[in-house]
């Protein structure tokens, strides 16, 4: 397995080297060492879905950068992953950015591969359009369950004029599509100043339990994460972390901030509680580079994902222990 | 009431248009319609009151861009002040920036035509001193109550051999000149290293009741909004809030930082449990644009102004159902 | 006239107020004021045709606070344009940031009531596919002549995968919908790495000049400008300035920057040398506010806007004497 | 004692002077003022020990800089640090920037001096191996305790080969040395991912206490410092102050952030429970301006200094009351 | 003549030390070495003339700071001007942040008691209103000669309702109070949109010689220099360097720039051509840190004070031989 | 030779992709296409000779992502270098960030392997300490002649008490070491304060010529090229290009500005006049992204790295016509 670890900082400083996800080797798509991987990192540098302020096609290449100051070993629960897991960084999946629909099929197409070959894709958006195409492709014959930590439902009918592809819009489409089980959804965070209700309407209707941020902040992240876990259950889930669900002041870096959000603190915590859930891909979207002067958006989102890579070692040494 | 709602975000994207309050129209004091507007938006672009580090007087500009983004719902109680409302962006208030008497007396001019209007002012700031002004045109013939938000209690005698009229003297000169009624008035979130204890004296003497940060932390905001709303009463009520109340991670932009101040979580609760005061008036003062390279205090100074807009229009609502 | 004025700074102060363009009056194209106008500055906050680095579409915004400290008289010629002209900000026109082919619509659609209205559009973008649909919109019957600042000649056919609508290919649209007279176009400054020379070739094949930078830093300004205004001739000419025709160190806010370009002083030069061009509309695209971290790009473009202005306002000055 | 009060704000503004620690006089080690030192602040201004990110060898520059906006009386505590003992800026230690052991030795001899003369060091670092030469000079003849704030343990046995001087590596070196009692050392706030647990091992075997970020969460400030000055006892006790121990959202200007750190109300709960600590020297680390665009870390560290030295002080009052 | 040396970088690395001008002794107006000094580094943190952007109240600090950068000898001359004569920093003025009068009298009795001691002063400003008290100091019996490089006349009669004393003023009141004599004073680099004539005009009647840009731009810097001198004459001369005589693309760090301007190169040339002159005071100004990023503008500055303290010394060494 | 082109930005967006210089495949030492590399392309990032400010160890990967944005074609000569040469991205030689000696000796290896395989290294600093081991590598058996851009000689003896390796004495010890013929070093843009002349004499002692920055504004960059080119002769020559050449304006990153300096057309135009030099190696130092706000200084870079490729390239098609 010593094909698959990251570079060590002993052998090349951190700050040295062709930046991959967490210095992991790079094997694209038609890289014969494919088959080995279990985890891929992949990079959707787009933002075609973004209303307001653009910028997240830059967060890959930002977020690969602030990822080569990950270490190998989890600060607390000692897991090492790379060691768990054959770990990859897969490069980027090419968008079309003067095309949204030719975008959406292309990332279907990459993540189709990626899930061919066997592999749980942990994704650094681009913004959260992104998750659509994804969630095409990992979920084409059941519904999957999915925990999604936002200030935003995402859950919008349309926007300008009946644009019905934007990135105020995938989880409608998600469950419009039946790539969601909206029973197995459930959304954390959710604030800020509101268009209307539609959204919350929707989720109500369909049964997507939506956590606001009031409710967040008076009960505890364990607390929170335990009836997370509840609704996703033991089925497939996807994970889909927008770093905005984090307070701007920890993640100045994104296009449509909300003030009153959790601390980095919680952040993780919450990303911790995802052990024990049967994932089968994650994201972290949103980090717009443009609007980050100092580079920390993108260290606590490369921090966010090594969380995320380790709830998903953990829930498959459940399943395979 | 049309006339008088933002511009949709599905009519004109919201990062498009000249940049007024909210997207709410502008209508200057001179404006035919200004006999209809019941609560005005107003810029005070002003720091001719800065000991140290000035700004200020670029604050209103970047406030109004950061407003944009602020949508017509808010999203726990779902109040839509724009309907219950006639609201309009009125300008700004022409300080003169070479002469801080000058300054004053244009500034009260501009408020005493406003509250001859009938119009409840919601200010964005300059720094404090702007308040002193406003003070006297809304409480020329009885003393008003004042919730006042900061870590300075402005309650300073003078400055720098003798200096009256800086944003450290606003709330004596004030409490001087019979503007407010000390026993009504509430100071929340008081700290940093101090010259002396000559303005906590003060306070002490004349019954302010300040609520410092290490009270504040202790107890929670709810207990906290409780006692000032108890001491403000039923009476008219202004609200001053200083963007230095919150903590600089959270508020970076601004001249006179203090540390271990609020989130902006807590930020946004003290706002929202000002309701129920009978507010004839409030500001939102000392964001400074040059010591805030991301934006994000003057995105949270808008969300604060969204926040002290809806609790004016509950408290109304209150006296007129 | 003295409803076309800007607000003086011994009024307001030049930070103070709503940001207008160069602090004119707003009139939107509803206003009744509109037939009066003559000259009307317009913002294009659109960058859907962006292919690398995205954010001209909060171009307009920024330029309109630059604008604010630009003052009433050109600075050698004397000339007082808002006296001379009666000159407005007429808003910005609404693109679709989620579809390219309405927003080029809506584009057309807008300033074809601009054309009709007799007023002379001055626009602030955007990305350059802004001026795809303002020569649509402006040269319905006959093409026009143009005169072409830029360090990319954006005759591309079209990029990645058939896109025919980006930033790179406006004059190519352009010139195959016969709203621009090949033999009337000069293009200065064209530098940079080049994917290939099928651009050039074009415009070789077309009768385009094209200037390169090599010419233009061996040649004077004047004798370039000279030239220009011998190709543009008589007949109705459009401009169009992309602020990335100025070196980076003078115009750092913008998406594609190539080095090697002309100074400040030589930018201003070649606008003051479109003095006796006959100009029916002008635009200053390409100004990407996340990339000034100063804005001091803003504040050149402005600059050049104010140029421009006293060059349409030299220009009526000969034909109507 | 009026020689060795700061300059006062009302006499020349905070904004005006030559830039010493918190306004004091400059007092060289030559100054024949010294003897009546009893404070000393120092700059060391050295990052040869910086593994990733350089920076700090700017820090006491900014760190001077920001601590002119410190006034003279603690807000809580009412303790006026300069009537109470007699400080001064002793200037900065000069490091060799082209030599890690040439630097140890001039800033050991340098501190002997300080020493020598009854001085009691508050430091501006610099990276954290500053530590190693300064506890080398007050602890030559019997060990120390150590109260240490830092999301690195720092006790690592080498690096890169071999490298057994560099941040990572001082409280490793000063236990090995018998400078520090390891039974009296308290570290507080590790965390982030690790190489390994070689450092934790190390501290485990040699009876050091690690108070990592998951438990300091989830106890009381008050009960961790409590538990913190047991441990110290009432022996001579050094205070290491790391500002990455802060969350990178108030602390963002440091070479090796951790996301999930403490809050600034936190960090200075934390510094204001070392009241009581016989204290003989203390530094406060890491602050690097290149990475901190606003310069909120430097306040907050000077922030922290200030109730280090109001610590100092308390503890001296206990000893000579 | 070892007491007046800068600090050597081979002694104190040069980011290190508390940061006077160019790292020389600090000599505060009351100390016994004053009347040694033959230069003196002043700084005037004062911007109580700005009319537009604050800031220049900080530009001593950084100037301080960028100066330490600055080396014992001119790369082109030779000169060696810490040899050739005493130099010291002497601090800052206090000026009164809330009174502009209070301030004007504070800073004219600091630069009398400077000229008592026969010391030339060299000044960091400071807004450019700060000139007018040192030539009140200066010139109490004989008006001056003046050399004056800007992209303004600041020869303007009021602003903004009568204010006689803004940053737009100096030089009309020094003309009217006898200070300047306005046939020896030459202006350079004049540009910009303007509000009127009047400041040209009032050149003109006056005789006061004003180069504009575009005449600066054709001629040589070494023949505008020539003239420069020839105005001035054998006679005492002030130099008034605005740094924004210098493009913003060069110096984006102040309140009120003009595109169009010299390069760094034409500006230093400029400085170079005053060797001859017969200077007894200079001063440069308007550097604005809260609008200089990284820091460039406040080192050119540096540099540029660098080349008037050479030519201040040339200028000696030929009157005393 | 379709294994060694760049990435098109038809296939995927420019933004996109795991950062490689000038999308170039990587090619470590260890890989089997080594040996059918020409030029290869390398990062030393490494600041260990830095005596200021810090930072060039982040430089090679704040230029490779710069350069993603360089396209295939020269846009005046036309040359297609990839098409040319194979053309490979080597990845970064490995410093030891804690020993200088360690890191001179790996350095050294690294090259050797790549002239040993035959590769022409066109190297991304790092400070300009790097170029030593590199001429130690490339010229083992005889001294080669350079061509040096530069605002120092970096030919000085020592530093700070005897430090013989620092960025500023690389070619002291080269040409001591016999890896340069002095006659055949020319070095261009030298200026700035200077310690004292110890450096020129020593030039001028060895017979390399230094042509300072007042003679290059002299004369026309054609001009000093064609003398570079004569002193070079058709000798085997290294090229040495520190960004800090260029006028801080233009390349505001880096570590030891000096203002005065060339605009980046004049340094692009160094760079073509390389052509007809039979050049062994180049490299492009000093880059410092911690102090380059916006970017820019990493674009110039890498466009200077496309004129040296281009350089190299045309000079290869010389020797094999």
């Amino acid at each position: 397995m010593t094909d698959f670890q990251p570079v060590s900082g002993f052998v090349l400083p951190r700050f040295a080297g062709i930046a991959t996800f967490m210095r992991l080797p790079h094997v694209p798509l038609d890289d014969p060492r494919l088959s080995e991987v279990q985890i891929g990192l992949i990079g959707a540098p787009w933002d075609g879905g973004t209303t307001n302020r653009p910028g997240p096609r830059h967060g890959p290449r930002q977020l690969r950068d602030a990822s080569t100051m990950i270490r190998a070993q989890h600060g607390i629960s000692g897991i090492r992953p790379f060691e768990a897991a054959r770990c990859a960084d897969l490069g980027d999946v090419a968008p079309n950015p003067a095309d949204v629909q030719d975008s959406l099929r292309r990332m279907t197409q990459f993540y189709a591969r990626v899930r061919a070959a066997g592999i749980i894709p942990l994704t650094a958006g681009g913004d959260h359009l992104c998750t659509l195409p994804i969630l095409r492709a990992l979920s084409h014959d059941r519904p999957l369950g999915m925990i999604h930590f936002d200030s935003h439902t995402d859950l919008f009918h349309s926007y300008f004029g009946g644009q019905m592809y934007t990135h105020g819009t995938p989880f409608r489409r998600a469950v419009e599509e039946g790539l969601l089980d909206p029973h197995r959804v459930c959304m954390i965070g959710i604030r800020g100043t509101a268009y209307d209700s539609e959204d919350r309407d929707f989720a109500r209707a369909e049964g997507i339990r939506v956590i606001p941020i009031e409710e967040f902040h008076r009960r505890s992240v364990e607390d929170v994460m335990a009836e997370a876990r509840a609704i996703a259950g033991d089925g497939e889930t996807y994970v889909s972390y927008d770093i905005d669900f984090v307070d701007p002041a920890f993640a100045p870096g994104t296009g449509t901030p909300e003030v009153g959000g959790p601390t980095s603190w919680q952040a993780l915590e919450c990303a911790r509680g995802l052990s024990g859930v049967r994932i089968v891909g994650a994201d972290l979207v949103e980090v717009s580079p443009p609007f980050d002067p100092s580079g920390g958006t993108a260290f606590l989102g490369a921090s966010l994902m090594f969380e995320m890579l380790c709830a998903i070692v953990a829930g498959q040494a459940q399943e395979n222990p």
